[in-house]
């Protein structure tokens, strides 16, 4: 037992020393959590969590995420020490161009690390996102006697994340939808970059966290038996659990422990020193004890056991359950059916035609039946945004087989919880709001490109054309926005077939895709006239070269705006000028194409060049050269009806009309 | 007495139809909340809150902000029945275009206004910002005798605002700072817009204010009685006060009440008919019977009595305490003290210089004595970001006139705070972060820009120059997204000069400034061979010509890369090549600009230009043309130390050079 407890205490001392010494060596990073939340990690990894360090794809793994990023050394020492495919020398490249162990997790680059982690509150909402998935999996694959589907979500959470609104919003929905199997530990250390957490955050967390309907324990972050208990109590309780920890930041640092200097810097030569006269730690910096070592690795074996013995399981279930085993590893694949796509509906022509949230609503529904890794829901605007699957079910506590999620008025969350879905895999997860509202969760979209998680994003309500909700709800630099952020795709398609011809990109591309959609109807484009819709997956494709001659002048435009062009174009070309007509749905698909297709497109001899889209211009410039013109929103836009708005705001067929015959010089200026 | 509650209960009818009316005359709108609030709002209206609808800018007033904008017409109806300059024609003429009754309440465009609301949970925290500039300038200005600041904030507030994250962060720190003269009053409707808010909602909603440390009380929306001596007792407690109403969602229609229906659609002529013979309400659309109008203009005769008791006290004050007196008028003016522009500091030139956030912080702390308005704080990064106003002491809970403020790691509410100070006036608010961080204030930013508030944003640590924090905290897209924002000066100095002009232009500007500035030193430009740093004022100016001849090469940069240009720039002259280096701070300040400004820097007949920015190159094609160049990071970032990420991701001067010659057919490509 003497013994036990000793081996005990030098693994939770590795950890500390790690994580200490790897900041040190990169004169960067954070010492404080990994050294303060040691023991509890130690806990989780080896005495609770069920993972396979020789496999971290197992799909019932149970999952960790540091929602407190900034303490990634304490996850990369965890995932070497137990065995992880992570290597001594990554750990001494600790935030090093080109190591395994960047500065804050990330998501596909180190082995073990299930979501990416750093901005706070992220890591606490992507959780919820991963239990959530879990629920419905299990919901829908598990039968009597085969619970394949069981795993819990274990996370670390700081006082910053706590304090960040995503999280608070999670916590709501994760309390709402009692996900048992989530088991939060708060590292409760007190001190925050300005100093004592008496500055700014004072509120009562636990009574706060019983309010969204939470199990709320409190221990000694350095009492293992207290947490062991706390974490048998956690699974015993049918509510999310959150452990808050009594810790010390940076604990052992003779001076700079349980201060506000522990937290982001490295401790310092000195420090460290003392340190280790203060924990009896005699090893030199990353010289792991090989009794320590093997201790940890045991964590590997056990796991390749557990591994063995559901894949023994899931072969029993496969046997008694065919088509559901088949469905469910070709889901945590990745894969798509055979033939999904001949589901995809095509749009019969249709000058009256109808909103792109309400093409894009049937579309869901036309593919929700084969896709039952399709599922999502939005922020209290279902019946807005058009994404409710018919006869789906809600998701709701004790209806987990459901799959529309009600997110609430609570965006942020709703994009980091659709984020933690993907990463948990077996989802092609989807979140909605109206595009001006993109803005509230930024954050959690930026984290799907970061991590090229296969989320989707469906904003509708795309600009001006919203109408008398004014501006405080019309977009207008978000599209820009979007486009902006490396690794997305934003797609605004044109008409119902080119909401058919997204989604079939958004579906099947690995990555997150942006959709912005009208609110207003928009022509079905004819398309025994014109080009078919499937060129929006090279970005923009040329609708039509109008007119006896060859092109004088160049339209593009994006969305609810190709109409115009197309109206205007034909008028033009009836007065005899030639004038080519594109649409423009997607910079980042048009930008994957060759120079050769981009310059047949948008034909850069052709100075004569105008973009319209109602947003900021800022970027078609690219587009149109230097030559050219935007006409586009760069102010905020008004409240009245939607046609006014768009002919108060130059988005009208005869604006684009003086505008062309300006530049060709058919007209002055 | 029976008489006196009839015309109580008219008074509130009169409200419930005036905005049910407009509603249905504009054919779009919300309903629910003004019929469901009436009788609070009446209360609040006529019975407690002192206001001067004479004048909407008497200083002492109270605040009221509708935080669920989208029941503006309850908020038009109050400001027209109790007087303010606000006609019945304006009501009629409820979201169309050039109205003063949009959507969502717009501050500086409708009279009585307090803040622009209507994307949730941000009236909730703005409120906040308002009472920590009530407590502050009461703290600086009140004297025993002379209470000359006194003031509450009112807010109703909803479903959707208690959901958002940004209403958790900044509810959490009004408890912490015991910001007592809040009293909000929440629409407990219970419905939302998918339905009951039982499908996402449940947590206990009183329970978690308590947890925040507010007062919580609970009262029938109804009960006149009940909502008095609720907002008595919320007078008397110390603590922020969240006075819970049960209310029903359209009250009085007669099968849409208590339903999503009431909540944002007309409520069609028919149950609008049935809610008049319910509630007894005989009188035409827009008709309101005199002794209604009479009664509720009562309100503006107490208010003219009000403000003329105040300005008494006020000239009382002013006798004994002349100094205070008039800046405090200054201040509330929007005013600038006499020569605060000498203290600007200018610094020498300097090779290994400093990091921007640096020299902002000297700026900062040098004209802070003079502008004892300028007053924020850091979403819990002070440290970083350079903002502490040395001596100013801590804003906290008893210390009211400390200067700066830890808004915790909140960076939403933050946003939403210095936004409701500068609403309040009296202040140049600013709040700081990291500008990776923009995004998860973004929807108050965007306020900000739209309300033309004098909110100053501090975004440091500004490019992949941050180093081994790594992608998740190093910006990339942040720069083209705050661009896109209309309204919004997005400022990046390039050295600790323009850091001082950059300053010169957020404090002297009416509306909101973004700084983006290093965490990394940059050298101090020699301004006795360079072109003066006030040049920035014009957006982009010419640093230098370089070399015999005239230029060949246009190189462009923003902040941190200026001194690369410089660089390359005298390389290539000093090998006979003509080079105009520009530094291009702010592309809204140069788009003010006129042509002749703009092409005299840009040399459009110039093809060869080059920009360089550790940022998304959207945007910058505008300004290299067509055959130009864009030296800018399309991708996320990466862990490794800055001068590492620098050198990999191509700002070198040799990088600059190669595609430089290249341009001017030095070097093949």
């Amino acid at each position: 037992m003497q013994k036990s407890v000793e081996l005990t205490n030098r693994s939770i001392n590795a950890i500390r020393f790690l994580s200490a010494d790897a900041v040190q060596k990169a004169n960067s990073g954070h010492p404080g959590l990994p050294m303060g939340m040691a023991a509890v990690a130690y806990s989780i990894w080896t005495r609770h969590m069920l993972h396979n360090p020789a496999n971290p794809e197992w799909p019932d793994r149970d999952r960790f995420v540091l929602s407190g990023g900034h303490g990634s050394m304490l996850l990369y020492s965890l995932l070497y020490l137990t065995g992880y495919n992570l290597s001594l020398d990554e750990l001494r490249n600790f935030r090093q161009w080109g190591s395994l162990t960047p500065g804050h997790p990330e998501y596909g680059l180190t082995p073990g690390v299930e979501t990416t982690t750093g901005p706070l509150g992220q890591g606490f909402a992507t959780g919820v996102g991963m239990a959530i998935a879990e629920a419905s999996l299990a919901a829908h694959y598990n039968r009597p006697g085969h619970e394949i589907v069981d795993h819990y979500v274990y996370a670390i959470v700081t006082d910053g994340d706590l304090m960040e609104g995503v999280a608070s919003e999670a916590a709501s929905l994760a309390g709402h939808l009692k996900l048992g199997k989530l088991i939060y530990f708060y590292d409760d250390n007190r001190i925050s970059i300005e100093g004592s957490t008496e500055l700014a955050f004072t509120e009562d967390r636990g009574k706060r966290f019983e309010a969204y309907q939470w199990h709320v324990q409190n221990v000694d972050g350095l009492d293992l038996d207290a947490v062991d208990k706390a974490v048998e109590a956690a699974k015993a309780d049918p509510r999310p659990s959150l452990i808050i920890c009594r810790t010390t930041i940076g604990y052992g640092l003779p001076n700079r422990a349980g201060t506000a200097k522990a937290h982001g810097e490295p401790a310092g030569e000195e420090e460290i020193a003392g340190a280790r006269l203060a924990l009896g730690w005699d090893y030199q910096p990353f010289e792991v004890p090989e009794d320590v070592l093997e201790h940890f690795r045991a964590v590997r074996e056990r796991g390749e056991k557990l591994e063995a013995q559901w894949r023994k399981r899931f072969e029993a279930y496969r046997k008694a359950f065919q088509a559901e085993a088949a469905e469910m590893e070709r889901r945590l694949k990745g894969e798509l059916p055979a033939d999904w796509e001949k589901l995809l509906p095509s749009f019969p022509a249709d000058p009256k035609g109808m909103a792109t949230r309400a093409s894009s609503g049937k579309v869901i529904n036309a593919i929700a039946g084969a896709l039952p890794e399709l599922m999502g829901g939005s922020a209290d605007l279902a019946p807005s945004t058009n994404t409710l699957v018919d006869g789906g079910g809600n998701f709701q506590p004790g209806q987990y087989d459901g799959r529309n999620l009600h997110f609430g008025v609570r965006e942020h969350g709703m994009g980091a919880v659709v984020n933690g879905m993907a990463a948990h895999k077996g989802f092609i997860p989807y979140g909605a709001t109206f595009l001006v509202f993109s803005d509230y969760m930024r954050p959690a979209v930026r984290i799907s490109a970061l991590s090229h998680f296969h989320s989707i994003w469906i904003f509708t309500h795309d600009s001006i054309g919203l109408g008398e909700d004014g501006p405080t709800h019309q977009p207008v630099e978000h599209l820009a926005a979007l486009r902006a952020i490396p690794q997305l795709v934003t797609l605004r398609p044109a008409d119902a077939n080119e909401v058919s011809a997204a989604w079939k990109v958004a579906i099947k591309r690995q990555g997150p895709t942006a959709l912005a959609l009208t609110r207003q109807a928009v022509p079905t484009i004819d398309r025994s006239i014109y080009a078919p819709a499937s060129g929006l997956e090279k970005g923009a494709y040329v609708l039509a070269d109008l007119g006896a001659i060859r092109p004088q002048i160049v339209l593009m435009a994006s969305g609810s705006e190709v109409a115009l062009i197309l109206e205007a174009g034909s008028r033009l070309a009836a007065e005899g000028v030639g004038v080519r007509v594109v649409s423009f749905p997607s910079w980042e698909l048009f930008e994957e194409q060759d120079m050769a297709y981009q310059n047949s497109v948008l034909l850069p001899a052709v100075t004569a060049r105008i973009a319209v889209e109602a947003g900021v211009s800022q970027g078609w410039w690219r587009w149109v050269g230097q030559y050219g013109r935007v006409i586009g929103v760069n102010k905020f836009g008004a409240s009245a009806p939607a046609k006014i708005v768009f002919q108060k705001y130059g988005f009208t067929v005869e604006n684009i009309l003086a505008q062309a015959n300006q530049m060709i010089g058919r007209l002055d200026e």
